[in-house]
Order: structure tokens, then sequence, then C-alpha cells
């Protein structure tokens, strides 16, 4: 028989795994609700009318898509089938699909349930999703996500909290990062200033190459992609924007002064910096104007989170959209989210050794079982120590005690107790720190008190 | 445009539904670590050989089954396809399928991961199940299990510690429940006595009616169902069986005695019983013949909880099985589990009214946003107010009051601040118990006494 497998790209969670997870989502959701973030949930399944056309027409195709139940063939003729168009036939039998983010499904969420939502709304979600995608190190076919919007409001207090938000997290966890920090706008008043709106993603990737390769490289590449030397002039004040993020703020100005749009960036960014001094981070914050993410989605701020002591892609995003819901019918709704990468974070928690003794605490007190007379005596002592919210156990079975230590090892508990008949007949149990060593013979009020 | 909707079956589960949820679910899981349970999780996602076969004929039709991606009419012909039998065209263009449950997703994780847990495993997993059944009240497609169990142990002080377990969750629930225990054994030796083994089932599903119908009915019916007439003169002190659980197990002791399986079945039911009385439970606990859940499965203890104050069916159940890993090549693992059902539990939370106030907490304290200078003057109060771990908001514009206070009732918000110029000119603010309307001015430092 051949030994059982799991799909490509899918995980088993082992239970240090799950713990060092909860500890992950626990410190995350505890910071949303610090912040009167409210938590939802939508189901894994859609429907294929909600999600294709939403991700262009690579995501239709990275969609995992569920094949109808019974007879799925029906009222599909011969012909159809024969033609093997096998995108448009997927659409023919399967009518729902797993969600590919949590976006759309909030999007959705919203308008299905827009009068019962208590605007702005501030919500909360963390969920796996599902992408066709070819698995390799890192990437995923099941991942979770862990995303933050508020909703039905424009006010740039929300990116200021979202900033704090992460802040929070970050310095929950013990990593230091750079927040950084662009605004749509300011990238699209630098693209109608040098007359290239449509290569300004190009644009800030070769920017982005400035440290490493220099400016003559850089203006290189820039006409390589096919930008005028009128054009390369005059992006080059932005290009060598250096300094702190108000002398940017500054410099911006001046650059972006022909731009209404620019103009307005540089003032959003401004006051989003003023209201984050007024209560300084842990992280630094960095205005960056290489910062690009999903240009044709976000209008407004834009984040990223990089930690500073680990190798790493950006372990969080977001960024202010305007109509996430127009796609269904609800128009005007602007909102401002962001998204922590879970499994990036787990992978920077384990390189520097950051997960807190608590949050893997698994059994904390193991009984040795010794048989049937002693178990009968344990019982209402298990209880009483139970009582106290101890993490307990009782080997199930009296076999040797080598065997007893050893779960206990594997488990990793840090005190076994061991009550035979001397012991008990003196009410005590004989308690050892698995760690040190050491033994004492203790009662239980007294037990309680040591492991507590 | 249509109103976007969601798969029928399926739910979205709001701000409220998600804090009752999550009450539930921290509950059982605070409970099952106290007793050492690990938690693990598996991808929603199984290969279909691994779920195919495992649920019956009808648990394969109800299966999720997933497209496969990209060309999944390649090597499938043009023959096969036009003969439209379905459900085998089915596997050869799905591969994957969605969990239908969590013991066979637990199993085949036992096998592979064999080398690395350490046995007897305590396991407990919380994840969503998918079954294509036809949707009706209180039956859905998309809908989490708890489950709890212990592998690779023998030891009936398993059965015991999780009747304390769901005796213990359901304390904490404040539910008041019966729980009923039954072992598949004594349920075989029955079988055998009478000679009607495969009847059995028939057999008790009669005998339950006892209460509602008479003797006289109950046997017409057995008759009814053909046994013999010797076979319902034997079942007599079986269906007459009264009195406190040590009573019964005497006389079942004197009705199987003829049969070793009948025996055993009593014995691992006394062990139980005896050990339970060592620290009574606030559930009582009912041996109760008529007790047969999914025969086919469990070997040993089965239990079954029902609510005492509401009419519903069972809200938690399991039982013993051997042999939970041989279908994926692992013989000799026995184990014993529960299920807790948490829609049930979450209608009975529901209709008794049990939720503490605190599982409910939102926002506890809004601050009402007067505009930019006062808000300049809030940032640091806020940061101040949420570092003692009050949940707070400043709403994210300076709108009419009105509207502010409204959002804050919706969201049942108990606490606003007002700091106006004349507020911020004394350092102070209006705080306002949205509950008794009283208002008073007081300092920061008061205001987090208060709401504390």
């Amino acid at each position: 028989m051949q030994k059982p497998s799991i799909p490509k790209g899918t995980r088993d969670f082992s239970p240090v795994e799950m713990a060092k997870r909860n500890y992950i989502f626990n410190t995350i959701k505890e910071v949303y609700h610090l912040y009167g973030y409210q938590q939802i949930e939508t189901p894994a399944m859609e429907n294929l009318s909600t999600l294709m056309g939403k991700y262009g027409e690579e995501g239709d195709k990275l969609l995992f898509k569920i094949l109808n139940s019974g007879d799925f063939l029906s009222g599909v003729s011969d012909e159809e089938v024969l033609e093997r168009n096998t995108p448009r036939l997927a659409t023919r039998i399967c009518e729902k699909g797993l969600r590919y983010d949590l976006t759309v499904p909030f999007a959705r969420y919203v308008v299905q349930h827009r009068n019962e939502i208590n605007f702005p709304f501030k919500r909360y979600q963390i969920q796996p999703v599902w992408r066709a995608d070819r698995p390799q190190k890192g990437r995923y076919r099941e991942f979770y996500q862990c995303d933050g919007d508020v909703v039905g409001s424009d006010s740039l207090l929300n990116e200021v909290e979202l900033i704090q938000i992460m802040d929070e997290v970050f310095h929950r966890f013990g990593i230091r990062v750079a927040i950084k920090m662009n605004n749509r706008k300011i990238l699209t008043g630098i693209a109608e200033i040098i007359g290239e709106a449509e290569k300004i993603v190009d644009i800030t990737v070769v920017i982005d190459k400035l440290d490493k390769i220099g400016l003559d490289k850089v203006n290189e590449e820039l006409r390589s992609k096919g930008l005028s030397e009128k054009a390369i002039e005059q992006l080059q004040p932005t290009i060598l924007l250096t300094g702190t993020n108000s002398e940017k703020v500054a410099s911006l100005k001046n650059i972006l002064s022909a731009s209404e749009t620019g103009v307005k960036g540089v003032e959003e960014l401004q006051f989003i910096l003023e209201k984050i001094e007024k209560t300084p981070l842990d992280a630094t914050l960095e205005l960056d104007l290489t910062l690009a993410r999903g240009l044709n989605y976000y209008t407004g701020a834009i984040f990223e989170v990089k930690a500073l002591d680990v190798q790493i892609g950006s372990i969080t995003g977001g960024g202010r959209y305007d109509n996430l819901t127009g796609v269904f019918g609800m128009p005007g709704v602007s909102g401002v989210g962001i998204s922590f990468g879970a499994d990036r974070i787990f992978d920077v928690l384990n390189q520097l050794e950051l997960y807190p003794e608590n949050a893997l605490k698994t059994t904390q007190l193991l009984f040795v079982n010794f048989g049937e007379k002693e178990q009968e005596w344990l019982l209402p002592v298990l209880k009483q120590v139970r009582m106290t919210g101890i993490r307990t156990e009782l080997y199930p079975e009296a076999v040797k005690m080598k065997k007893q230590m050893s779960y206990a090892d594997a488990k990793q508990i840090p005190f076994v107790a061991i009550a035979g008949e001397d012991e008990i007949a003196e009410n005590k149990v004989n308690l050892k720190n698995m760690l040190t060593g050491e033994q004492s013979l203790v009662g239980v009020e007294e037990l309680i008190q040591s492991i507590r």
C-alpha cells in the first residue's frame, strides 16, 4: 500500500507549528481588537461569478474550481465537450471556486450585507486562500491571509492607525522593521510631469536600483526602457531625492507643484507623517518613492514592511483603494487595508528564535502511571491541579517508567510527578523538574505552587 | 447588476457571530489544553485517493471534487467523455477533494507522520469540513468540526478523561447536559445472546421508543422487524433494564454472562463508571443501551451529549474505534475520540442566552472626533489608553456628533469620550456611560480607571 500523502503545495501543521501559528494569529488579532477592528469569516467556496474576472486572465486560471455535484455534464452538449475548450468547459461544469484572496470575498460581503453593516466598517479576517500556482519554496497552494481594512471612510486617520497597528504587531513580535510608505498619487504626479504615465512601474523598478548600480547606470536603464532624454532629465530630482521624510516632502512639493494629483499625494503623505510624529513608533517609517505595489489597485497611500534582521521579502503590505465594491454594483466605497504575511512572519520568528516560551507551552505536568490503585488516588489530585489551570496529564497506561519519561521528554513537559505506593502513603508526590533534574517530595498544594 | 450571493448551504459570519463562535472554540481549546491535547491542522484539500471509499458510496457522492488545473481533459478519450458516466469521469478530471470530516485526514496524518509523532498522541483539530448534502435548516455544506482523539493507547483512562473533558466544556458554557454512554461490545453481546446479530440497529431504535409507546407496542415492532418470539423473549430483561447505572451494570452482567464480548463490554463500562465516581461530574452520566451511533465504526465505548434545557439533537458524540489507520497500511492503532457540534452548541447558547458579556466585548471606548486640532491632542491619549489594553477608537472623521454617537450605539460601545476645545483646555475629557447616560469630566488616568 502506498504511503498516503497530501496534494502538492499544501501542508500539515504539527502541534509545535500550530502553537507558533496561533501565537502569530493571536497577536495580530489582539492588536486589531485594540483598535476596534472586528472579525468576520466568509465561506471557503464562492460562486465563480463572484471570483472570475477579478484577478486578471492569469488569476482566473489559478482559481481552484469545484466540480458541480451530481450529473455535472447535463446541459452540456456532446459538441461542446468534444471542442475541448477547457477554460470554457470548466465554467460549464463548475459553479463554485475556492477563494483566491480575502479582498474580493470582503467586497462581496460588504455589498451583500450593506444594510446590516455599521460604517465605517473596521473588519479583520484571518482565513486560508487557495491558488493553483506552481508550488515552489515558500509558495503554497493553500496559505493564510490576515487582512485588516476600514471601508466607508476617506479619513487619513485610518492610514495613521494602520501604521500604528503594524508597528504594534511587530513590536509585540520583537521583530525590528522598517515601514515603507509611498502614495500612488505621487507616482501619478511624477508620471504626469515627465509625460510618461504608462512607464511609471518600469521607472520605479529602475530607480530602486540606484544604491546598487549608481546614477549613470540608472539613467542608462531608463533610456533602454524608452524614456526620452527630456523625461530622464526631469526625473533627476526625483531619483536623487534624499534626506529625512520631511526633507523629501519639501522637495517633492517643489518637484510636483505642476501636478494637482501629485500635490494632493504629498499633502496626504505630510498629514500622515505629522500625525504619526505625535506618538513615536518603534519601527522606522520611511518615505520610499520606489514603492509601487499593485499600482492598478491602489489609489492613495501604499505600505510595505521589511524585516531589518532577516533577508526576506516584505512581510506586510497594503494601501488605500477606491471603489472596492463597484464591481458588485455598489460604487463610491473607499477603503484602506493591510495584510500580514503569516508564512513569512513565521519564518522570521523561527530564524530569530523570537517565540516566547509561554506561546509554545504544552502540558506542564505529567503524572506517572503505576497502576489502578495509584490511578484512583490520583484522579482527585488531577482534578485539583487542573482546577488551578495547570495543563496536566496522567500517562494513560501503567507501562515502564522509562517509556513514560521519554513521552514527557518528547512532549517537552517540564514537570513529572511520581506517586507510587510510598508517596501515596504519605499523601505526597515526588515532583521532578525535567530541566534541572531536581526532585522533591511535596504535597499537592506545594506541587501547584512550584509549577505556577 | 445582480446582488452578489454565496453558494447555498454556506454562510458568512458577522462580527457578533464570530465573537460567539470564537468563545465556543476558545472554551473547547482551553479544556483540551488542560488535558494535554495538542492542536494540529490539515489541508482543506486532500487527494481523492485518500477520501474515496471511506464514507460509503453515498459519501463518495457528497465529496466536493476539485477540477484539475489546466487541460483537465488531456488523457481522457472522446469515447470516455461521451459515455457520460459522470461519477467515473469525475475521478478522471479531479485528483483532489475537500475534506469531508476530520477523522480520515487525521488517520492519514498519523500514518504519514508516524515517525515524528509521540504516542499516545492526544490531538485536537478545529476546522471546517465540506459536504455536498442537500442544504436544509440547520444542515450546512460548510461547517466546523471540533474533534479530540487519543490514538495509540487502549487504556480506558482515555475514555474517563474524555468524559471529564465533555463535562468541563459544558460546565464552562453553563449548559446543563446528560452524557449518555453505551458500549458497542454490550450491543454485540445482546445480539449474540438473542441470535439476531444483524438486527441490532433496528432493535436499539425500537427499544428507544419504550417510554413513548410502552412495552406491548415495542414488542410488536420487534416482531414486525422479523425478530423471532424466542429472541423477543430473551430481549425482555434488556428492554426493561432500569435503575441506577450500577444496578444496570449488575443486571447486564447476568444477562450477558454467556457472551464473552458482552461481559468484556460490561467490565469496560464498570471501570469507566468507577473512575468517574472519584471526581463527581456536573453532568449526569447515564448508561443508555439504546445508544448505538455509527455502529460499523465504533468498537468500545460510545458517547453522546444531550442538552437538558433545549430541544435539539445530540450536541457532542464519540467513542472508541479500532484500526483507525488500517486503511492506510498501518494496522493496530486503536483510538478514542469525541466531536463537539459547534453549530448546535451555538444554537443552544443563543437560545439560553448564555454568552458571557466579556466574550462579546467589542470596542470599549470611542473618542468623538471634532477636527484636526483635537485629533492631535488625542493621539497621545489614544496611545496611553490602548497601552492599558482598553479597546479604543477615534471616530475617523469629524462629522456630526449624532452620526458618531449612532456609530457607538450600533457597535454597542459602552463608553464615549468627548474632548472638544473646552475639555482640552482643562486637559480632561467628558466621559459618557452609554448605558446609564451618566457623564463626567475626568482626566486620562481617571478615564482609564473608570473603564477598567
